[in-house]
């Protein structure tokens, strides 16, 4: 068994560390949630763990993954390891790598996923970086992935960046599944000549052609709130549909379906659209519609 | 100058009117609103022509146009026309023009575009039938059509059906421009890196690719209300949207655009959306994601 | 065990009826190919059974559809039954069940998904109709559906055409779902940062958000064609992506990513896209942008 | 009258030193190309103005005008002014103007539109930076902007950048414009129902809501081809679509549209749909579709 630093004990790195922790590893993590922590600093970490040192970076992807990681290269030491768990964008990757290279520190780029399932289903991994580095940590990943064939949970996706690419695409995959399964569901929700919608979106998760994990949450969700009532139609994004995109028409890739789940988010999030008030002003212009004004008060 | 019938005097048909008047013809027009109405009844109306007749309806599309073709039939002679410049369903043509036919009166299915403007600049006018019927006709197309060549604001577009064809293809064209402008003012709206938006769309109207005439009614709404505050993004569609998208997909035709924009209208009038509250829910499911829930009150 | 009639015994009715046999029910299938047909005709097939019947028609949906059931209208008998199983438009549903409903005879429509997998693990099952019906059908629903709880696979949806509807719906999601992930496949294709795409794709079975039934038989895809390169991009449509979307279009439901998973199929089936000759047209007038032309021989 | 230096006298600084020539101002032209350059360097052309300078940059956008503004940071003194009228990212603006202001120099973005129509109709200009320096250049804005009132056809929009900014949402929205009407042309080709397509679209000049500067560029285009056969459907970007969808994925304004107007033009661009070919591969392994494989000779 191994030891593993792991900075970030949120609601991934929580789980995580009881994972591994599960399969055998000494764990020693840190957190400023003094509740959670191990060690006192990032400072006490490094001086807890045992050169050759791995440390597991699984904190918020932009300035607070690449501050974390900027500390680390002041507090490693040559031979020592750096993975970036987090949902950064790949683009910080080689920024990390180079920023730790320096201080003779190597660095693996991890996309994770699974959510808060991971704990007990495991995590889906896919992992850029150097063949050697990603050797050396393999016993996390192995223990962090789910049951089964490894290559059916994870995978070195390429050189750095590549962990972080895979794990953006996937959840750009992930935002246009979502989408597909909503219209759906409003669809039967609207015409309401099937009767049952909730029995009959559970009766999808056998024998057809769209079961898949997403549908059984899907089942789940309607289980506690057969109309989803409860909820508000209100969804945010956390940046990597955006990169994405971003990366779509870097690449000259037609993306309709990844951009119309993303646009969908954003009007979700809009109490009034700027867009369609000129549109109705136009209609308004030419044909004299009807318009709906807004209701002054006083 | 010639003599013709009008059957219904709204928005439209009253500007017709005049529009034709002016021009030197005789018109009867009959509406249910005696206030505007010239006859009492349909009836009326067909008594106060001299055969052969022409009378225009200018109704409601749906049941009304067709309601007010099936009394026609009755009420006119072999060798009258009738010519419906409303915004029927293309597929509505065939079955007017079979019943008329049966009575001996012709048909010719006419798309009028213009809107209000229509009386002062002239109506853009698409005309499906036989051709000596809209040689007969042509007097009044003449009068309607805006100044300058005929065949700049008036088209024989084919046989029976072919006008409103071509006119809910201008609709469906119509949707995805008005739809374009709109997301052009809402980016400038909302990065707030151009700071007079109002004067820059002013200043597209001269020179620029983008100029048009909604552009200048945008111009026209932005001097009225430069943030376009009192209005509602809520905006309806009348029909020839959603017949262009059923067209297209009937032809296997991509219409990323015109269907992009019809979907926007549905958005902007939904309070919530159920496919919202759906990823909503999966996002909670999944990942933990926080999500807001509805106020519940007391 | 029971007894059944089975109308088509093509691709998916054959596969239906060995699944069927398995299960102990004693099947008579008829088809136009004498070499699959258990009897020479559809009379036959009728005497074959005994009263009171049931008769499962898997045949194309439309004209064969509607065909198959008219012709049972007259050859069966009050207190018979007739399930329409294929992929028949829901609309069809009302006009069959009235035909057989004259002749005493009732009806049942059943979606059924799985394709060619269906034989070994199950087919998904939708209906709509009556709950005695229903119940009268249930040894063959349970023989057709997969192992696991009834309602995972199985869902009476509600009256008839209910069915059909969800099943319709279901392949609009379909759509989605697969162009989601044709999207990001491309993506990782073309930017080449992720070295093997194949590897990370296979590493989403396990644990991820994306992990789904279509996930694996891209793998498989994957496995047999690793850059898919046997294949055309050419995508044929068969008919419920585009009713999902009319049915869209008639409730107000936005639904911007299953049009453009329709709208992806009908490009990739162009060879020359008429609209992009008009945008090339258009950015040659008025920016003397360089176009392509098509070459001319001799 | 006034003195400007030119730099770059391509397809669109040729005609507007053309332009500016006719207004009776004296412009001292440069470009690499000897043909047409009045000078023989960019620092001949700098000692050919006599101080306060005014130098408007036309060179294609990115490296090229970065480099040629850097250039002319050196040979500059304080007090002279740079324009850059090309089609610059609105990002490099600050740069530029941070730049020759260390040199004491001022700075102006121009978004020009109007494409080779410009020498003649004049051009739509969008301005950003200071309002002193506005001033100073608007006897060269008054000579390239077309007649008519001064606000329909040039906007001061804002500070550095607000220029090209306007400009970059200009062509956005004229993304979307062509492709709205490049969907109703396919869409009319199509059907067949329209006999005459060039008449019907050249009577939507005068009168119709659709009428604009572009449509008419399309009449010329089905004027000299009618069913524009001559062209192939491959369709370029060249950069201001693409920032702008990137200005809506950061401000999170939905932009349907605009998006699907350049996934249009990259998917005309792809000889072969890798997307597709995974979405055939999956209706081939659910359900024995069959797909189109590729020829192999030999």
């Amino acid at each position: 068994m191994a030891q593993l630093g792991l900075v970030g004990l949120g609601k991934m790195g929580f789980n995580m560390r009881e994972r591994l922790r599960a399969a055998g590893h000494e764990v020693v993590g840190y957190d400023r949630n003094t509740e959670v922590s191990d060690t006192a600093s990032l400072k006490d970490l490094v001086s807890a763990l045992s050169a050759p040192r791995v440390v597991w970076v699984m904190v918020p992807a932009g300035e607070p993954t690449r501050q974390t990681v900027a500390e680390l290269a002041e507090l490693l030491d040559e031979g020592d390891l750096v993975i970036d768990g987090g949902n950064s964008r790949y683009t910080d990757d080689t920024r990390n790598a180079e920023l730790l290279g320096r201080h003779g520190v190597g660095y693996l780029d991890v996309g994770v996923s699974g959510g808060v399932w991971g704990k007990e289903n495991g995590y889906g991994l896919m992992v850029g970086g150097d063949e050697a580095d990603v050797e050396r940590a393999m016993p996390f990943f192995d223990a962090l992935r789910p049951e089964g064939p490894r290559e059916e949970g994870f995978a070195h996706a390429g050189g750095v960046g590549a962990g972080h690419y895979a794990k953006m695409v996937h959840n750009g995959i992930e935002y246009g599944l979502m989408q597909a399964y909503a219209e759906g569901f409003e669809l039967l929700d609207a015409s309401q000549v099937v009767r049952n919608v909730p029995a009959v979106i559970k009766a999808w998760q056998r024998g057809t052609v769209v079961r898949s994990w997403l549908l059984e949450l899907l089942v789940r969700a309607l289980e506690e709130d057969p109309e989803l009532d409860d909820l508000e139609g209100y969804v945010e994004d956390s940046g990597e549909g955006r990169w994405t995109l971003e990366e779509a028409i870097n690449n000259a890739v037609p993306a309709p379906v990844i951009s119309a789940a993303l646009f969908a988010r954003f009007a979700s999030r809009q109490e009034d659209s700027a867009a369609m008030r000129a549109v109705a002003a136009l209609r308004e212009q030419f044909g004299g519609h009807a318009v709906k004004t807004k209701k002054v008060s006083g």
